[in-house]
Formats: structure tokens, C-alpha cells, sequence
């Protein structure tokens, strides 16, 4: 398998570009990414979908640039595809042929149903698993469907719905009763099914999950995974639409450069969310870029990463972890203690498994700096932990590393992400469980030299060595439950 | 010269172990800290300097445990240094004999110049550039002195000053008029010398400007190189001496485990400054134990790093900088681009290093994730780029990168930083520098393969290419100057 793929990618408002670079059997990270806002199916709706001239120049400009990046990442793959502006224009030939001769590109046009399937398993894939869920990517030109239940994906769909095609066949003549009509025949093809959750994919969700992100004050600046209630999409869907202004458009945090498509995307939702049941909002980060680079990665392996997999775990250990034996035995330990504890502290089974990668990626953050490593590691798993994760896992986690030390989560941390936490208490004691591995693994060699007891509120460490260190650092360790003691 | 070296240095107080790892000739980086607070010299004053046998026990059993740690790392080569809690004590070879036949460790005792010298060089090199400056390390049982001077150091004096020894000797009695008496007898063997500048070195100092960061409301969490005016600390310094209790002392941010040694120690702070005329005092997070590394590592070019060599620079570029050629070109475009409109944009020139750096250092924040690469560059600047820089110098390079995207820096930023950057204009039009060289720097390979012409508010770029990627990034950016105009 190529170690660096490209994928290029055509939609009718913009060109993008992903060049991902594999660091191990599945596991990956984004090298470069770019994007040029080309529009190319500018005023084609109105002309029966043909391409006009300057859009494709730029096309091709924006195209030309592209090769060359990828070029210079020595890129061993690139797969180019392309979407509805493409499919439905009667002159792309011209397009493809140009391309092909001066750019050395094949441009791939894939059928709305691969394109609805491709950003079924990204999100299958790389979001978490959700359960009767309906991924919907609103394009420019069309608009993609993908049921998606635990990690398969079925019923591609695509709706010659989009934004930009809405807004030169409908709102730039005003007529909101059109597009509402259209919007709703087209859905009509959207089969009976049972769905709890939508998931969204593209620059139109993007956007507005943005904006709730920002009226909520979320503490998490992550878009992907943020998840919220079909009720807060919908209050915010009816401000969207009747918003006056762009000036009120902006003081919903709607970018200008979407000012002009963010309605008619908006439309769609609304009309869909009308139509179906849903409960829940998930955003996804990941779409059909993603989806090509996963079915060639996973093309072994029927599209689905191996049970238990996570790529982004993987991608933080093989990037920043170089002591792997330091980890493994911290997470051994740490899990350890969890079985002897987690009853006589209250602690819910479900949290063995937070603590455990917590320890597990604890020594990550020595790539930044020796100091303050459990900060760097708490900044690189909010940065860097981001696919098949809740935001409250990744929060949790997140938090444990960062208090890893001696002291417990200080009472401003937790407020701060009160929305994201267990209660404190649960916190807390996960933190003085992972400092208490630490401290516990302070002498060398690294190994669970040492035999451990539970009883009686007492912690016993028995072990032919000194553990002179270790002792030392677990006295330091704060602790809110006072009868709990260790003893060597 | 050996990759890995280990130095371990026993002070009256605590034992410290650092491992340096070295990653091209002058370039390390810390790849493990230890500490045990093992008080060899504990009730030591009070049996004329003798050890006690659980002290040393405790100093033993701490040296066993690090020698185990330092040889998990491989480190290829150890210095193990003691001062004057061993120089001093009558029954040392006591202590020697067990280390070296039952650890197979050579203590090597050091003189009290030698300690003051290592802690010289240490400030010398890896603090900015300081004139007529003494540097001032109050250790558990000695204090040490050097004249600091540019990157020359002379003068090394060591005092039978500490705060261990002048704790047991007099306020343990409550006599701190005697205190007074011997402290003043001591500083007598200063000699007469022009200091304009106190350069703080090790835990009491680092306590002292901790708290005062504190109190101050310092924007930057960062000790080394954190300067304020003598008349702060001496105000700070009255307050310490009069606090009545622990309580006061923890409501001056002193922490617990300094309450009993923090007084002596300010005491002797303060009878220097009543001896000495100076005007700006700086702290340094660095002293013996970078001293003797240092002295290892340039032992070939006099204790001195070659000339416009800073080590931080390199170990970031060395360690996290994989595309080097942008790095570099994009430095070039910045200082091309600074020749051709600081007069128009009326910068100061001295700004042009720094404005180069960011330029050099921008690619760095890739190594965490591509996405929000700008603000990991700026993580990693704050948290690694430490020696021989102010914080001023710090945080503008790192504003620089955080902003070298579209967007120029937000008022938030600018008032929270205030004290540290300059004025916001200056800040923003650099920014405004750094981002356009980035955008035009989007099209592949990355090279300066375009003419520069500034001309009435007018900057021409000619190429022979399209450059259509860096024309569309150019057309995006923020700039304050609304006459400025860049024209392809």
C-alpha cells in the first residue's frame, strides 16, 4: 500500500485536496490539505448545467497548482474524483479532456451513490459508532444520503439537491415556494427507514454546527463528533432562515463567504429533519475524501478498520511515543489498580477503559518538551485524538493526562468542562488512579516489578526492591479519599 | 561527543538528576528530570557539617534509584557532582566509599568557585545576553557568585551562605540579629564591581519569582528569563521577612514545602541588595547542572556557543521541522519582503529578526497535526523555545505564528500579552508580513521563483508562473493598511 495518497477531489463550489501519509498498517494522519473555492458550476444551473468558460479556467489553474503540491509530497497515488457539477454538465468532456492532456490527470466522475456510500464509511469509520443513523452531505450541486447502523453502511443516495443549485434556480428569483416544493418531491425518494440520529457531513453543516458551537459557548473547539439535540438544530434552522440580513446572518456566526448558499443549504436540513424522526445531531468532520482514502486503506478488510482498532490511538503512539514499554506497563498498571479499586471508590466499569489509554498515551507529550509533559500530552490528545471518539472520552482522557502529577483536577478545569465530564468525584479519583501508576513506576526498569493487594482501605506494594523513589513520589500524591493509604 | 549524558548533583537540600540528549553538535534537549528532596545535610550545621546516618541513607537509597534510571536511558556518560553539603562535612569519605563500592558512582566534590563558574557559564549562555550582571545561586549550605558579562564569566566566589545552614544555625534559635551579623560578614568578600543586573539562579530565587509572577499576573508561564525591577523585589522582600505566619506565606504564594528555609534564603537576598547597586533583576531556570553539561559540551570552544548560534532554535528545527527548504525560503520572503516596505510601514528594523525566526520556526506546529498547525507552532514556541531569548522576543515570534494565517491578531490577544509585545500596529503589520509570505509560498516547489518590486503602496510580484494557489491565499488576508496593495 502507498505510503502517501493524494485525493483530489471536484465539487461545484469548491476543489479540495487531502494528501494523507500512512504510518503504519491503518494507521494515518493528514501531510497537506488544500482548498480553492473555484465554483465551478457558477452559472450553470442556469445554462442546463454546462460549465462556462471562466469557472473551468479556474478549475484547471487551481488543478495545475494542486499536481505540483502533490508533486513535491511525492504522493505515490492520487485519485481524483469528481461530483455533480461534473456528472451533470454535457460539456465536461471537453473539461476532462483538457485535464487529462495538459494536467496528466484522470479525473474520476463517481455516480451520486458511490459518493453517497464514501461519506457513509468515513463516518462509519471515523466517527463513533452510532446506531440507525443517516448521514446527509449537502453539496453545491446535490445532496448525498448513506444509512449507517454500528459500522455498515447501506442505501447510498444522492438528491439533485444543492446549495448553489438551489440559489441560481430559486433564491436569486425569491421564490422560497419553489425551492420548498423541489426540495420536497426530490425527498420523496428517501426510503422509509428507521433513524435516530443524523449525521452531518460537508461545508453547509459545518457551518451551522459551527454556529451552535459558539451560541452554546461550547469548551471543546472541535467540530468533529460535536454532537447536539435535533431541538437545537431546529431553533437555530428557523433564526437561519428567517434572518433579514447578513448583518444578522453574521450575528448568528455565519462566515460571509457563506452568506450567499448558507439558506438554501439550510433549506434542505430543514425540510429532511421535517421528513424523518431524529433525536440526534452528530457532526462529522470526515466526508468523501476521506471515504476514497479509506476504501483504498481498507480495501482487505470489506471498508472496516480490524475490531477494537482506533487509527487515531495508533497515530499518537507512532508519532510521539517512543518509550512503548513505558506505556504499555503504565496502562497495565493503571488498569490493574482499576480492578483492585474501582468498587471500594464507586467507580463505574466503563471508565477502565478512559483510564487505561490515558496511561497508555501519558508519555506522548515528552515529544513537545520534558517539562510540563502532561500538559503537552493533554494539548496533543485535544488536538490529535479525534477520530471514533466522543467528545466527553476524548475530554476525559484529555483531563486525566493533564493532572496526571500530583495534583488532582483543579476546580476551574472542571467547571470549564462541566458539559463534558462524569462528576467530579469520578474525575478525581481516575486522575489519582493514574498518578498513583506513575508514581508507582518511578524507579527502573519500568516493570510491574511489584506485587499488589487490596484490602481494608489499604493499598499494599510489595516488592524486593527499595522503590525508594516511588515511594517518595506517591507521598506526594493528593488524594481525596482520605482512609485510602498504600503502603510498602 | 557522547549522545546521551547523565549529571547528577547533591545539594544540601535534594539530589537532581538531568539527562541531556544531544540531537545535532550543539542541539539537546532534556529527555529526563529527577529530584528527591533528600536533605543530606539535615541536623548537619548543628554537628559541625558531620552527615547523619539517616540523611545519608536516604542519599544512598535516592542515588541507587537514579544510577538505575540513568542507565535505562543509556546515557553514555555521567558526571556526578557535589557541593557544599559534602565539601563541608568531616566524615565524607564515609559517604564516598559506600557510593563508589556499592553503586560503582565517583562523586566528584566541586569547589565553591567551580560551582559559582558552572552556574556562570549556565546563565552566560542560556539566558539573553546580559551586561555587568551577577549571577547569584543560594543553595541549602553555600551560596555562589559570578560576574556575568556578555557571554564572559568571571569572579566565581562561593560564601558559606545557604538556607538550611542558616536555619539550623540561627532562626532556629530565633536569632535572626545574628543572622544578620554573620550574613553581612560573609558578603564582605564581595568584591567592589559594577552590577547593573541580579541574575537569580536556583530554588529560593525561583520560589521568590514564582510568587511574583503570581502577584504581577504575569501573562507568560514561563520562570527562565522572567525579568522585573529591583524595586519589586525588594518590596516583595519586606513582605516575605514580615510575614507572621505560614498562613501569610502561603497568601504570598510560597509553597509548604519551602515555609521553613524560604526566610533565610530572602534574607540573604536582601543584605546583597542593600550591598550592591542594581536595577533589573532576571531569573534563571538554569544553573549547575547545565553548567558542567555546558562545559562538557563546548569544552572545544571555550565554554561559548559559536557566534548567532542559539541552541533552542536548532533543537525545534531539529526536531520537528521535516520540510527544512520551506522553512528557509519562507524566512528569505519574510526578510525580503520586511527590506522592501519597513520604511513604508514604519517598523523598527530590529523587529526583522524576529519577524525572520517566526518565518523559520512556522513549519514546526505541523508535527502535532496539519490542521490549526499555526497555533501548535505557537504551543511549541512557548513551551520550547527557552534559552537565550526575553520573553518579549518570546511571545512576539510566537504572536507571529500564531497569526500566520489569514487573520491578523485579535484584540484579545494583543491586551493579554500587552506587556510583553509591542505596540499593536507594529504587531499586526509583521503578522501582516508573515502571512503574506506564507500565501505567497502556496504554489509548489516552494521557491522564491518570483521578482519583488515595492513601489507607491504597490507590491509587484512578477513570475513567469500563474500562481493562481498564491494569489487566491493573498486575496484572503487581513491587513490594516488599506492602501497596501499587492499586484501580480
Amino acid at each position: 500500500m502507498a505510503k502517501r495518497v493524494t485525493i483530489i477531489d471536484i465539487g461545484s463550489n469548491s476543489v479540495r485536496m487531502v494528501i494523507y501519509e500512512k504510518v503504519s498498517r491503518f494507521a494515518f494522519h493528514l501531510l497537506h490539505e488544500e482548498k480553492s473555492k473555484v465554483r465551478i458550476s457558477e452559472d450553470a444551473y442556469k445554462h442546463g448545467g454546462a460549465l462556462q468558460e471562466i469557472p473551468m479556467q479556474r478549475a484547471f489553474d487551481a488543478l495545475s497548482d494542486f499536481i505540483q503540491i502533490s508533486n513535491s509530497f511525492k504522493a505515490n497515488k492520487l485519485f481524483c474524483v469528481a461530483t455533480s457539477a461534473l456528472r451533470d454538465a454535457p460539456n465536461k468532456k471537453d473539461f476532462l479532456q483538457k485535464v487529462k492532456k495538459e494536467l496528466k490527470l484522470n479525473i474520476k466522475i463517481i455516480s451520486g451513490e458511490k459518493e453517497a456510500y464514501f461519506g457513509g464509511i468515513a463516518c462509519a469509520n471515523l466517527l463513533p459508532m452510532q446506531e440507525n443513523a443517516l448521514s446527509i452531505d449537502i453539496g453545491g450541486g446535490s445532496t448525498e444520503l448513506a444509512y449507517i447502523d454500528k459500522n455498515n453502511v447501506s442505501h447510498p443516495l444522492s438528491l439533485k439537491l444543492g446549495t448553489v443549485r438551489l440559489k441560481e434556480l430559486y433564491f436569486d428569483a425569491d421564490d422560497i415556494e419553489g425551492a420548498i416544493r423541489y426540495i420536497d418531491e426530490q425527498l420523496q425518494m428517501l426510503p422509509a427507514m428507521k433513524v435516530e440520529t443524523l449525521i452531518g457531513i460537508g461545508g453547509t453543516f459545518r457551518a451551522i454546527s459551527s454556529s451552535i458551537m459558539k451560541r452554546e459557548t461550547y469548551p471543546l473547539n472541535k467540530l468533529h463528533a460535536y454532537e447536539f439535540k435535533v431541538t437545537v438544530l431546529q431553533e437555530f434552522i428557523e433564526e437561519l432562515l428567517n434572518a433579514k440580513s447578513n448583518k444578522e446572518l453574521k450575528s448568528l456566526f455565519i462566515n460571509s463567504n457563506r452568506f450567499d448558499v448558507i439558506k438554501p443549504g439550510t433549506l434542505i436540513l430543514q425540510r429532511l429533519i421535517k421528513k424523518i424522526n431524529i433525536s440526534k445531531v452528530i457532526t462529522s468532520g470526515v466526508g468523501v475524501r476521506e471515504g476514497v482514502y479509506l476504501s483504498d486503506l481498507l480495501r482487505n478488510s470489506k471498508h472496516k478498520f480490524p475490531h477494537n482498532y482506533n487509527t487515531s490511538v495508533r497515530y499518537i503512539i507512532d508519532s510521539h511515543i517512543k518509550d512503548r514499554q513505558f506505556s504499555n506497563n503504565l496502562s497495565l498498571l493503571a488498569k490493574k489498580l482499576f480492578d483492585l479499586t474501582h468498587e471500594y471508590f464507586g467507580i463505574d466499569y466503563k471508565y477502565r477503559y478512559n483510564l487505561a489509554l490515558a496511561a497508555k498515551l501519558y508519555p506522548a507529550g515528552s515529544s513537545v518538551h520534558f517539562y510540563s509533559q502532561n500538559k503537552h500530552t493533554y494539548y496533543l490528545i485535544k488536538s490529535a485524538l479525534e477520530f471514533g471518539f466522543r467528545h466527553h472520552d476524548i475530554m476525559l482522557i484529555a483531563t486525566l493526562t493533564k493532572y496526571a502529577k500530583n495534583k488532582l483536577p483543579s476546580s476551574t478545569h472542571l467547571q470549564l468542562y462541566k458539559k463534558l465530564l462524569p462528576k467530579e468525584q469520578v474525575t478525581k479519583t481516575l486522575s489519582f488512579l493514574l498518578s498513583l501508576s506513575i508514581a508507582l513506576l518511578s524507579h527502573r526498569p519500568r516493570n510491574l516489578d511489584f506485587e499488589l493487594q487490596f484490602e481494608k482501605n489499604t493499598l499494599h506494594v510489595n516488592s524486593s526492591k527499595k522503590l525508594y523513589l516511588s515511594k517518595e513520589a506517591v507521598a506526594k500524591l493528593e488524594c481525596e479519599h482520605q482512609k485510602f493509604k498504600v503502603l510498602f
